[in-house]
């Protein structure tokens, strides 16, 4: 099967390296040759191009550009395609993608390959970058049901752990467990940089309990405003129930409720488990 | 040299393993025998017992206990010192422990390694758990320079970092970079669990992300009960910080101001780094 990824980055590259590596005949697309040159070097596909042509006789196509450029790329490259060809994407954000690409093209599975680093670019791919990762598709009613077949056994190729939800309710839960938490964990930062006396004395004790709470909000600006202008609702429905649950812990510790404090803590250390399978 | 310790949890019992290593004569004092029984089989202490007799001629002693049972310790093991015997303790707050240390027992002086791991208890003792780690002493005034230069010798051979503030410093940065994030991570991990519709879903692709962002939420509750209360004002403020710097987050959300909200985020990027030398 010939496979095709438009946008060699951290996910396109590496899903390119595991594909190739099973067998595929991969080719790819990006806007930079330097890009091209790096995912052809580095095995992550047998052949890049700037151009679409190269895309001539794909089975399969990923969509691995930045979430803002998924639906004029998709417009863009049907020409070049042949209807039986699959498309699927990997943002983060379903509701808006599927909404906007079902009804131009029919014959297209969003996905939402849930793994990463803090790096970015082709050259932070890596091998087996999925394996054991949730993958999350969301077809609709309409989806047929041959390229959800086909997605599916990709998906099996690479180790991950498929799973599949409506489009809503990805994007709620993934503001719940991924987008919340961006802007969660950058917040907490800032307050560390607030206070310019202590700034030198906190920089100095911050320990891994910092560095792991502070982990995402440090990460790829662009990806976090993404992440928030796409999931909008989803993402506001969570922080403000998030802003709801920490009001409560203040008001304990205000109250000198410490029983009451101590229970939240014991139901944070009973259910925290539960996410970690 | 002769250390006791008083206390062998976690950090008692790292604290004996390096310093047993490093050839000091170390006994230890726990209110259970199974845990002075396993401090020895480990190494941790040559000796340990239920009885402060133990500790005569130690020239150092670690109070390690948890912190509400500090001053009833030190006020209870007086009797059985020298008054050149030097008191350290390893709370994670200080200005309440030295305000009320000090006048009792003048040969004192505040610490705090500033190292653990999600266990608890002398079976997760492990050695070199404070090498490279912060840690901090809060001399006062009339702290003796002897006894400050003691500790400081020993903080040197466990291979810690070794910094001075005062104890009031101490805790407004420890609010801050340690104690509030408890807090802001445990409220994430309940409003993870607030919607018993997404719930599975939401455990099921819980990654990474979510895994480093709810840690220190997922932690010894009572030990997170016990900062906020000895260090109520300073987790507070630090809370409070927080809350706006998150409502700034959702307001440049709610109004779609997305260049506001990636400067934000390009400003936390920047800025984690340097808590992280």
């Amino acid at each position: 099967m010939k496979i095709g990824i438009i946008g060699l980055g951290l996910i396109g590259g590496s899903l390119g390296l595991d594909l190739s590596e099973q067998g595929f005949q991969v080719v790819g697309v990006s806007r930079r040759q330097t890009t091209c040159d790096i995912a052809v070097s580095i095995k992550a596909v047998s052949a890049a191009s700037l151009d679409f042509e190269i895309l001539a006789g794909v089975e399969l196509l990923f969509i691995a550009t930045p979430i803002g450029a998924i639906s004029a790329t998709i417009k863009a490259v049907i020409p070049y395609l042949s209807p039986d060809t699959i498309i699927t994407d990997v943002a983060s954000v379903k509701q808006p993608i599927v909404e906007e690409i079902t009804p131009l093209y029919p014959n297209f599975v969003g996905g939402h390959p849930m793994a990463g680093t803090a790096d970015q670019g082709i050259e932070s791919a890596l091998r087996h970058l999925f394996h054991h990762a949730p993958y999350v598709l969301t077809p609709t009613e309409s989806t047929p049901l041959e390229a959800i077949e086909k997605v599916k056994q990709i998906v099996n190729i690479l180790g991950s752990k498929l799973y599949f939800a409506t489009p809503e309710q990805h994007d709620q839960a993934v503001a719940l467990i991924s987008h919340a938490p961006v802007m969660i964990s950058a917040a907490l930062i800032e307050t560390c940089c607030g206070n310019s006396e202590l700034l030198e004395l906190a920089q100095n004790l911050a320990s891994s309990g910092f560095r792991d709470t502070s982990r995402v909000g440090g990460g790829n600006p662009e990806l976090g405003a993404m992440m928030a202008k796409y999931n909008r609702n989803a993402v506001l429905f969570a922080l403000k129930q998030y802003q709801q649950n920490l009001a409560q812990v203040i008001s304990y510790i205000e109250q000198e409720n410490w029983p009451s404090l101590t229970q939240f803590l014991e139901d944070s250390q009973l259910h925290r488990p539960s996410f970690l399978s």
